[in-house]
């Protein structure tokens, strides 16, 4: 599955980014800047504005870091079953294990409410551009940081003054080279319709994931809600249940969260000597202590599900990253269509006021270095996983920066982005204190290990206590699992926060200004002389090979183009898509390789030749789980699920030979709401639009 | 503490090994070469032949992978804690839990026979490089291969007829440019004196772990014995209570085990690259499996404390390598001295009768990646760290390979290796059930992550088993826990094996095909060619720089010399020694900082200026551990246990400025077996001498 767009494993690894013309079926593409002559020369045609309208207003984000789409008129929505997990996770009990046996709501009073999920659809965009860089003049370090986020808080909360139904975000393209205002329609009550079963959501698991071929049924239906009742949504995809032909044009919407394509050859160093080696190697004994603790017992097994399933598929994706880098021909590659720029005529252009951008980026990643781990375990990734320690870092960031003028506040707390965060802080949803407690202990001794017993801001977190007994303790201590006590908190603001006693607020409030200073830090010295230096390579860049260029990925809107069709691996061709057949074949009996239940009582009745899983060549990575495969008529015909392994490098770079999406078809879906889990109003649902 | 030689964890790591002329304190000189004239000049003295002689007869190689040296004229032994702990480990139960207690002989039948550890002395080494070449003449492929290890089978195999009390070993040198023949006296009868608390021992645990300021007393007393009494070693050191002196010449004498100073700089990047991403990778998932099951309850906790303390060592070590290698200026500096050499006049000599050996080396270089991880998981670490398994598969391949000429066999199957192996097969020590399932779970399933759940070797190791329902059938089933049925089965040779029922035996015999395959190709395709390489690269440096070199290390008897001395961190200079006064302030009552009990209580009677550990710029690595540090009078002031962390990159490379030796000293043991752990007796021997 791919890797979701937000969230603290993959907060460790995200820089910033700022390549050469696109190759075919390159490029994960700006709606406003959609390369239609190149679509149009490749495929003999391509779609027109009223096409594009027409699909953007059917593009659904999910909030968790997902995509989706509308597909019928009362707001329901394709998504991925792992964009649903965490949901389904909260919802599921041992009487209850929706995870293990899927979910169908009877009936629409019966959908179960997603509480920190959060649908949004693009109404508008338009270029502020001229407006951030007006404001942001010939500043430089923290003023520069400070202006550029003082104005797009500004703009953001000028533009959507009704915060209860959109949300306007100012979106950093190409590293700073161009900002663009995009208007969202929100919608903050999101229910669960359907889910399969995990065996046949994840059949293959572990070891089949980022593979192909391939047999999950990797679908989930979620619902908009508005005022308790489902919104209406004219603006929807044609649901599509047949099989996809191979070659054909497919078109993916949706929201990749993370590529670096454009980052400089010295920040591809430093992800590849410094950060990968690091999170992969602290991913791993995560992932080692979360498999033996899941072990002890089955309700631990249960609810260990989904944060397993996700450090797993990080750890992969990462790992791939990782294993990109250190292939010789892929580094070359980069490394030469780097200096083929700065190498040309144009380059000369990036000095502008200032020295040459690359040399201005390797000085920052210098810095970047150094705080790396302070930044990494005090701030970024402060707390870790833990649920707790985010809602108190929440808490206590919230009361700090609710009394600050919008324009000062810290991302994620100005009047723009406050009612997302807030919602995600009081949701009320289930907290494991096992699970709690091994994160805690986790990130402290790794905290220790990482930046050394005599760290004054190891002192700080740990006093004279053990990672162990630290952890257990504020696990002990802590009331802020319950949302009421959350709530007066946050109501309470600054005063009742220094009133608390509650351990965990303790200790972020211990943290706060050694973590906040490497925050400023980072933003003096590595954030503001990168996002300058940024700014002159966009215009080096677009002098160089035109303005027809896509920005690397923002977890925001975009449009990939492709085909159907399989890729040739050690000699061997890989087909472009499986069939039940092949699910059957593949079963052993055994996790995570056993047939679902379900699936195996309705085998007779399946027929074995309908098609389950494709790839196509559209350009995609994390974030775009649940985008919709669109075909030329503008119906959907799949929902993207994952990548192939050579997929992962795509990251850095795209390799239009090798790099696969992978999507499950609807065929599949239809086949599992016809006769698998017996769905016959959520049928009726699709096949009227 | 330093990385043991041996061993699973660190086979992984294990390629092979063939510089520029040493600088300063640099080298691990064999005996036979010790550089008297640079020594001289830079001390302004240098041990004459009868000193080195007197040393050498004092110098005990440890089986289990460490060093040590005679200490009285009956047997006793200096080394580590942490090379004794498996014995300690062994040796403990819940009511005698000799880690947490420490462990004093009351007398000498009390003393605790450690039954895997043998202790060898050189008595004699010879040059047998001529007749090693003769029979290789111009052989490739695994033809060379057969007639080098044929020929060093043969010559151990003739020079010590009495295998009861000698053992031979044709040591490999310059990566196959020399060969030696070591003679040992061996004592397979080897027993426990003396341990501190782990809390002492360890003090600091994993964060403290090769990092200096040190507060530890990492040091046990072994003692020889045969035919049930105490040996004579009239050779000995004598023992020197007194605290080291900044700027004293110092020698360290002891066994290296593995470093990489002399690989090319391609088999640089595939260690950065491919070996030392996974490793630390794959550790980390290990390491945080077993953390949690070990916390899961007392008894585990007990049981799983070796193989924690030992993974976490590794995890270390390794990833201070990675580091290392990712460090520009360190892989700059590197890659030039190889660039120099090439560039070389003598180069040419290089190519002798065959092609570039730096080529030679990077074709064999691409096997060598093609098949890592198929020869990791399936030959050199199948079943990872399981004893149950590897007791199997001694008994396999034990079995097989009798049947053949001593010249034809499988290293560690030979005349001369057999005893060894047999020791370590034979011995009755605890195996721990949980353990054994863990080990076996995680190698498993890492074996299916990495070569694939489509591979025929996975296959043929899972069928349509689960890697957990797998282990746990394979540790339920198997009765190679008892030592008897390990005697039937080693005595009754193949027929044996083959109608054994038992399912770790099926399993061993159902992968050896496969495993015997790959470890073939690496024979053909990676180890012959580099050895023929590395064999014209001993000549080219020979030839560019002298003789006056050192070989990688090997695990064999070496002696380095360096003096008492701090470094300079980050602008801040190190002092050389720590005192107890330093360990009073750094406990803070909670683990790894636990001040030991006994320490705790006869604190008032210790001097808080009584010196504890220092540090040396002796050049050292893993395998070291329990080596003497020898003053210029020939008498004994410490034990080697650690490195630094810079002295990490020591592997490839020894940077005088900051590469330090980590030694505990013989003031602080004096102390402790004086007032913390009185054991009167041993003080006696010791200061009979």
């Amino acid at each position: 599955m791919l890797f979701r767009a937000t969230g603290g494993v993959a907060a460790f690894v995200v820089m910033f980014a700022a390549s050469s013309a696109a190759r075919a079926d390159e490029g994960m593409w700006t709606f406003d800047a959609f390369p239609t002559a190149k679509v149009k020369a490749t495929y003999g045609w391509a779609p027109d504005q009223p096409w594009l309208d027409r699909v953007r207003a059917s593009a659904v984000r999910l909030t968790g870091g997902c995509s989706a789409s509308f597909v019928s008129g009362d707001g329901l929505m394709l998504t991925n079953h792992h964009c649903v997990q965490a949901c389904v996770q909260e919802q599921s009990s041992a009487d209850a294990d929706y995870i293990t046996n899927g979910f169908v709501a009877r009936d629409r009073a019966k959908e179960l409410q997603c509480a920190r999920q959060q649908a949004e659809v693009v109404t508008a965009i338009s270029d502020v551009t001229a407006r951030v860089r007006a404001a942001i003049g010939q500043l430089t370090g923290p003023a520069l940081v400070q202006a550029r986020n003082g104005t797009i808080a500004t703009i953001e909360a000028s533009t959507c003054t009704d915060r209860e139904t959109t949300r306007c975000e100012v979106v950093t393209l190409f590293g700073g080279g161009r900002y663009a205002l995009y208007r969202y329609r929100k919608y903050s009550d999101v229910r669960l319709v359907w889910v399969p079963e995990l065996a046949a959501a994840a059949f293959g698991g572990d070891p089949d994931n980022f593979s192909f071929p391939r047999y999950g049924i990797d679908a989930a239906f979620l619902r908009a809600y508005e005022n308790g009742k489902p919104v209406a949504t004219p603006q929807h995809l044609t649901w599509n249940a047949r099989a996809p032909q191979p070659d054909e044009p497919t078109f993916v919407i949706g929201n990749p969260g993370r590529t670096l394509r454009l980052i400089t050859a010295d920040q591809r160093n430093v992800q590849r000597s410094l950060v990968l080696p690091f999170v992969v190697s602290f991913l791993s004994e995560y992932r080692g202590r979360l498999i033996t603790a899941r072990a002890q017992n089955a309700e631990r097994f249960r609810e260990g599900f989904e944060e397993l399933a996700s450090v797993e598929n990080s750890y992969k994706a990462l790992r791939g990253e990782l294993q990109s880098l250190n292939d010789e021909t892929f580094a070359t590659m980069l490394d030469a269509q780097e200096a083929q720029l700065r190498s040309s005529k144009t380059a000369r252009l990036g000095r502008g006021a200032g020295d040459d951008p690359w040399q201005a980026i390797a000085r920052a990643d210098r810095v970047y270095r150094d705080i790396f781990y302070d930044r990494g375990f005090l701030e970024q990734n402060a707390g870790f996983q833990s649920t707790l320690y985010g809602y108190a870092k929440t808490l206590v960031r919230a009361a700090a920066e609710r009394d600050k003028p919008d324009a000062k506040r810290l991302p994620g707390y100005t009047q723009a982005s406050l009612p997302l965060t807030e919602k995600q802080l009081l949701a009320a949803v289930p907290v494991y204190p096992w699970l709690e407690q091994l994160q805690l202990e986790f990130w402290l001794s790794k905290t220790r290990e990482y930046l050394g017993a005599d760290s004054p801001a190891v002192k700080r977190l740990l006093g004279r206590e053990s990672p162990e007994r630290l952890a257990a303790a504020l696990v002990a201590g802590t009331k802020l699992a319950d949302p009421a006590v959350r709530q007066a908190l946050f109501t309470g603001g600054m005063a009742a926060i220094r009133a608390s006693d509650d351990p965990l607020i303790r200790l972020v409030l211990a943290n706060d200004a050694t973590a906040r200073a490497v925050r400023e830090r980072y933003i003096a010295e590595v954030d503001a002389p990168i996002s300058a230096a940024q700014a002159r390579l966009t215009a080096v860049r677009f002098a160089a090979y035109g303005t027809d260029l896509y920005p690397d990925a923002t977890f925001t809107l975009r449009i990939s183009y492709g085909k159907v069709a399989g890729w040739t691996e050690r000699g061997q061709p890989v087909p472009p898509t499986t069939r039940f057949a092949g699910l059957f074949d593949r079963a052993t009996g055994q996790e995570p390789f056993r047939l679902a239940t379900a699936i195996d009582r309705a085998r007779s009745s399946l027929s074995p030749a309908t098609t389950l899983d494709f790839v196509t060549t559209n350009d995609i990575t994390g974030g775009n789980s649940g985008s919709p495969v669109v075909a030329r008529d503008g119906s959907v015909i799949g929902a993207i699920f994952d990548g192939n392994l050579p997929s992962l490098g795509g990251t850095f770079g795209y390799d239009a030979s090798v790099n696969r999406s992978v999507a499950v078809s609807t065929a599949a879906i239809e086949a599992a709401l016809q006769t698998v889990y017996p769905a016959p109003a959520l049928l009726a649902e699709l096949h009227q639009s």
